[in-house]
């Protein structure tokens, strides 16, 4: 399933469409092309159908792709024929966000404990979810299958936290802290960046006023 | 300054580099080579050299770039070079991690108000800043000159606010909920979705596992 390695920008285009193609599954349509998928994403159909040549072998020229086979081999190629045990660090407003985020549970990353050092929100419960001290952290990794830690803390303390981790059993950290976290390279980090989003878009916002003047 | 169109990928990765070039700025260095920035940023010396080959007439072989030269010419590029005024739609948990998100005021967007439908949140300030109805929102960005609305709502109600927004002089839309937003072309959009994100790691984690199965 995995020979061969996909290029970052269309591995997250490939999540986008896997989401796609669940929702037309649901509507139990069995084939789909690819200025299909385009259009149901707002995408462009040359787009759509690059990002598809990965799986080529399972589209036919006028036909287009068996929705159901081609949605599990791209959740095959994601890493998601299996279920993801996460913990989320950082109580906050962020954590607590994320911890009521229904979009991951659907995809099968699961959050099984959330973890802070602030002693006056230990003991609580944030939506459904426990919240214990950090110290506790690696043990509860370990004892429990925990493969993702999502970090949530302020920048300061976003390295401490990642120096715990990478003491574990721990694969992959998604970083919410605006700081780049130094870790051995068999742990994989993700930063969202909340400020490069808005960076490509402003310089998406400049693009389209240059070269689509007649449209002012 | 912007005669070329730039990868999306590269765009971003413009965005860390100028952060990184902006702390490279602040300890008085002058010069600075590609395979530096890839060291300060955890990247690649190739992949840095690719993304600033778009300012390729900055950099002398031997030399490097000059820091303040290449940090500004890429802030232009990126849109930097003025100041953006924002509103933020959605005062929940999510909204609120935003508005008291450092970085985006260090980089020139700046959020100026917050917009929600829950009347016992209208009226009150969160963060420093005021919370409005969102009925008032399309006066609010005519009479202060927003160009960017943060849409931190539940997906349902979306794209309600994205019909609003586009009747109004907005540029562009950072939209953090888990919907494809319908726009009309000269609005920009960019997804935020945390998902892709989970997905993307996850995708990296099963790749560095096949890709380097020595360092099990």
């Amino acid at each position: 399933m995995k020979e061969f390695k996909i290029p970052e920008a269309t591995v997250s285009r490939l999540s986008v469409y896997s989401r796609y193609l669940t929702e037309v599954e649901k509507q139990h349509i069995v084939s789909i092309s690819s200025g299909e998928i385009a259009e149901g994403m707002g995408g462009t159909p040359a787009q759509v159908r690059k990002d598809l040549a990965y799986f080529g072998e399972f589209g036919t020229r006028g036909v287009g792709y068996n929705v159901k086979q081609l949605n599990q081999e791209i959740k095959n190629i994601l890493g998601l024929s299996k279920k993801w045990n996460m913990i989320l660090i950082g109580a906050g407003n962020l954590g607590s966000a994320l911890s009521q985020y229904h979009g991951f549970r659907e995809r099968g990353f699961e959050i099984k404990g959330i973890f802070d050092n602030d002693l006056n929100k230990v003991g609580l419960m944030l939506n459904g979810l426990p919240i214990y001290p950090i110290n506790e952290m690696a043990d509860y990794i370990e004892a429990n299958g925990i493969s993702i830690a999502i970090i949530a803390v302020p920048g300061d303390y976003a390295q401490d936290v990642a120096d715990i981790l990478v003491e574990t059993p721990i694969k992959g950290i998604l970083n919410f802290a605006p700081v780049v976290l130094t870790v051995p390279d068999e742990v994989e980090v993700r930063n969202v960046d909340l400020s490069v989003n808005l960076e490509v878009l402003s310089y998406n916002i400049e693009n389209n006023l240059d070269t689509m003047p007649e449209e002012e």
